[in-house]
Order: C-alpha cells, then structure tokens, then sequence
C-alpha cells in the first residue's frame, strides 16, 4: 500500500458511489451553477447564525450524498471530514445529525483530499463497507471568523481570496462503477516565511508544488499521466507562483493541464473575489460537482485533486507567526 | 479488518515501538510523576506565549518517542494527532518543526485514541513502515480559549476539570516487541442534552459508555477480556455516571477493572482539581506513560483506551447549543 515514502496506491481500487454538492446564491452565479445539486438562495439557511448554516449546508450535502448512494445513515460505517471552523463544529454537530462513527479531521483547505484519501484507505484496507467523506464553509462565518464579519464591508487586497459557500459530500465504497480513488500522497508542512493571512495563495503554493513532486517520485509517474491536475485553493496568485516552481523544480507541468478550483468557481469578470476562491468547501465542490461530472461526461479520464491548506489561526497570525502550509493528492480515474 | 458496525480488528498487531511522555510541574506532583520522561519546571518552556509553551511541549514528546525508537525523522511516514487549539496550531506548527507527512485531527480530548486508532489502521494496513501518533494540551492556553485566562483566578465548580499540562507521543511499526494494538473502535456523537461547560464528565459519560457497549458487541467480547478499561477523561462525576449507565445496560462492567485517565493523574487530596483531569495530553500521558509502564512490568496485559471528547467550541456554547460528545476506544496488548 505504502508507494514510495509518503504515498499511498489503492490496490483495491475504491469506488466513488455518490457525490453531492450545495452551494450558496454566490457560487449560483459562476460558471459551474450546473454542475451543483443545489444552489441556495439563502445564505443564513433558515438558520439563527452563519455557524448554524455552514452547518446545515453540510447536513443537507452528506444526507443527500447517502441518498443519492441508495443507502441509509444506518449502513455508512465512518464519516470523515472537517471544516475550518474553530473546534471543527460545523462537521461534529452534522455527525451528531447524522449520528454515524466519526472521524474529524483538520488540515485547513487541504481537508477535503485529507478526508478523501483517509476514507480510501479505510475503504481499500477492509475496513469499511461505506464511507461517508465530505467537507464544508462558509463565507459569512470564515470571514466573522478569521478576518472581519462581512456586515463590516471591510476592504481587501487583490492577492485575497473568496471563502465559498458550499459542502460537499462523496460515498467511497470497495465495489462500483467509479470513478475511482487510485492513490493518494499526504503533504508535509511548508512554511517559505510568509506572513500575510491575505496571499495564502502565495504562502500554499510551495506545500502544493512539494506535495506534487512527493506524488509523482513516490509514483514514479509524469505530469503527463494525468488528464487534468488542480491545486485547491491558491487562486491567481498562488497559481503563478506554483508555475513558477514547477519551471524551477524541473516538473514538466503543462499549463493547459494544470488548473486550480480558487479560480475555476467564480466569474472573475462579474464577480469580485480578488485573486479567487478558497476555503474546506471550495475544492470539495469543484471536485465532487464539476470536476466528477466532466470525467462522467467522458471529458476526463485521470485526474489528481491537491487541496492546499493554510494551517494558520488568527492567534498564531497575532503572535507574529509565519503561515505553515500543507496539500494533500489525491488522484481520480475513471476506469480501474 | 471492519468488525462488526464500527470496530477494526488489526491482524497484523501494530507494535507500539517506542512512546514518549513530557509533563508539566503540576503534573510532576501527581501520583504518576514516575511514569514521565520528563517533568518540566516551567510552564512557558522558555516560550513568551502558553500557545507556543503548548507547542514545545509536543515537539519535545515527538522528538523524544522518534529518539527512542532509534529513528530520525526522516524514517516516519506519517504524524497523525491534534490538540485542543483553534485550527490544532499546537500539532501543525509541531509538524512544520518535524517536517514529517502530516494527518491532523480533532477529536478534542478524544483525539489521542482518534490517532492511534487510524495510525495503528495505516500501520496494520501496509500504509507505512512508522507512523508518529501524539497528542497535546496545555492547561493555560485551553482555560485562556474555552473559558478565562488562568491569571484572572476565575472560580469554578466542583463538577469541572483541570486540563493536563503534557503531550504524549507513540511510534507505531508493523514489528516490535509490543505492545500491541490490536483492535479499535470509533464512537458516534452522542448529545443528551448537557449545555454546561463546567460539566464535561457528565456530557461525555454516555459517549463513553455508548463506544464501550459497540466495541464489546462488535468484538463480541465482554469486559472481562480486560485486565483494565479506562475512560478519559470522565473525571470523578463522568466515571459515576457510567458506572450508573453500564448497570442500566446490563454491561458487566467491574468497579475493580474500570478507572478514568482524568481520576488517575492528580492526587485529589493535596491538589485542587474540582472533578479530576481533562485534556488531549490527559489520556495520551497517562496510557503512553503509566499504563504502558505497567503492561510493561507485566501487571496488566490487555487494556482498552476509551478517549472521551466533548466537541463543543466557546461560539457553539454562545449560541446555545448542547455539547456532543464522542469516544474512541483503542485496545493496547501486551502478547501477539
């Protein structure tokens, strides 16, 4: 199983049963509004507080992920995920909702692939026959949380990043129809210096592009085995630099195949995010809407998802800490 | 390796091949100061915060089991842990400083067993030659986030607990002379109801008995296959109310082979701890240091970790929300 020194190969092959993706009235508008099961109008969800609909965002993704598997909460064996906020409350109060065995999870943005590549261990190794994985967040609650509350109106440097709105869910499980998790690499923290808690893309990019590397040595395979590569989330900032470092690092990444989900949500021209999206729930969405809907479609038949992480927290940012960063990869074929 | 609903039999015995314990003063003074590596004088560690005092504490726990296993850095595949700080800082800036592949988790106090479990998992699955599982807290900075700073000398009732000063770390192999883990069982979230802060024992107690109940039907075992089961960290009102719970279960469960790691650390008498101890370092200094000391002089040989974690965040208790609480529970053996 162990491939290398910190990757993972999935012999067994598990497959993605179901997925489900919700977003908010924001994500509506971008290019991707087809590829999500629901689009809310609503961004407090009938909820008394933002926490309460990150929450139920969450909810209302994983019950429909087990309902679109066929299944019930009762024949999942595990939930793993996490989201960013403080004490991950968003995903323990789901799993109190859902009242399956909880696994929770923290590693920033790069929790999505962090749950994913976990439930296809689990799954791989026998040791479950579902597998619930999903993550979570909320633009009103990251931002009251880490920066400012939205009813501030506070002003944002263009290298920012947009936190999404949205959860989203997948069922792993040993047998299906795909597509399928095939192997995983788990990133070690990267930390180059950096400072701003507005250019985390910036501070990820070199977490994604050693994870990257780690991935294709540990696999001894290219850049060119995979149909489409995405970082998730370092956006327009952090995409340039990660270029840049794949040109340095002597990684043959082809700019027509590398991609990143910060910029793949939102429509730059009509809508303001700076420098793009990011946040637990913005390349679970991309990944379990749009991404797996294209290799449905055909369109793709190898993918590796690399969520990235910024492993801050506002105290540590007070204590005049650098911002640690981790990705985790996951890859994603079509056919086993 | 799935056992029954949402236990884990591991085949293959992981060996716990090296552990490491790092206490604070306060702790040094307790009953169990002889099963620590080292007992700090200095709560700060020569650090100018108690978040970066919480930090050097894991670092030295993890270093330490790394050193005595015989192992550099660099031969770990995997950090598996978390702690009880906003976006577990303590276990991330801990792995920005080890630079090994990192899983974080959050579990709260039930993080310690929530890592050994996946760890042992990863191990017994192939997935890694060495996997580092350690967990954190430290009582400054958790009264400083969940309640208020030690220095203001807040009161508190008798029903609350004292959060341990510590980190404990483990090195788990495929081979070793034990012991051995064996077996685990991830908890559900349990919520009846309890919305008092100063109370976790009394929250977390059917969230215990809950995952001791599944591992004994999953296993199909009963308790008599332990030569002790502790919880932690129920503390003195926690460890009543399940014993009250396992007689109204019908779970023959003896008072002789039953205790809690937050009862166990702290010598009521002579040191004001309300209920008894809590925390992510609680359970992992106790079962890495005391217990495993004695599996090693051969007074005990089968025991299982019950890791309790009441999963509330200071936000969900403002807005009124009950605590969900879970547990996880690892059995350790001393024979393959």
């Amino acid at each position: 199983m162990l491939k290398g020194h910190q990757s993972w190969l999935f012999e067994n092959k598990p497959s993605i049963i179901s997925t489900a993706t919700v977003v908010g009235p924001f994500e509506g508008q971008g290019p991707l509004a087809e590829d999500f099961d629901i689009i809310h109008g609503d961004l407090y969800l009938g909820q008394d507080s933002w926490e309460k609909a990150e929450k139920a965002y969450m909810e209302e993704a994983a019950k429909m992920a087990i309902q679109h598997a066929g299944l019930t909460e009762g024949q999942i064996q595990f939930y793993l995920g996490g989201d960013l906020m403080n004490q991950i409350i968003s995903s323990s109060f789901t799993a109190r909702t859902l009242t399956i065995p909880f696994l929770g999870m923290f590693g920033a943005c790069s929790t999505s692939m962090e749950s994913l590549a976990l439930s296809a261990f689990i799954v791989n190794g026998g040791g479950a026959n579902y597998v619930l994985s999903g993550t979570c967040s909320h633009n009103a609650s990251v931002e009251k949380q880490f920066r400012y509350p939205t009813e501030y109106g506070s002003q944002k440097p263009p290298t920012a990043q947009y936190t999404v709105t949205g959860a989203g869910a997948a069922i792993l499980a040993p047998d299906g129809e795909g597509p399928y998790v095939t192997s995983a690499t788990i990133g070690r923290v990267i930390d180059m210096g950096i400072k701003d808690p507005f250019n985390m893309g910036a501070a990820m990019a070199p977490a994604a592009v050693d994870t990257i590397e780690a991935h294709f040595r540990d696999l001894q395979i290219s850049p060119g085995y995979y149909d489409l590569i995405v970082t998730g989330d370092l956006s327009k900032v952090g995409y340039l630099i990660a270029c840049d470092l794949f040109h340095k690092h002597n990684i043959p990444m082809q700019q027509t195949t590398y991609s990143d989900c910060g910029m793949l949500i939102y429509n730059y021209d009509q809508q303001n995010v700076q420098s793009g999206a990011s946040g637990c729930g913005c390349s679970a969405v991309v990944t379990y809407g749009h991404l797996l809907n294209r290799m449905r479609r055909g369109e793709l038949n190898r993918i590796l998802v690399v969520a990235t992480g910024a492993l801050l927290s506002p105290l540590s940012f007070q204590q005049k800490e650098s911002i640690p960063c981790i990705a985790h990869a996951v890859s994603i074929e079509k056919s086993k």
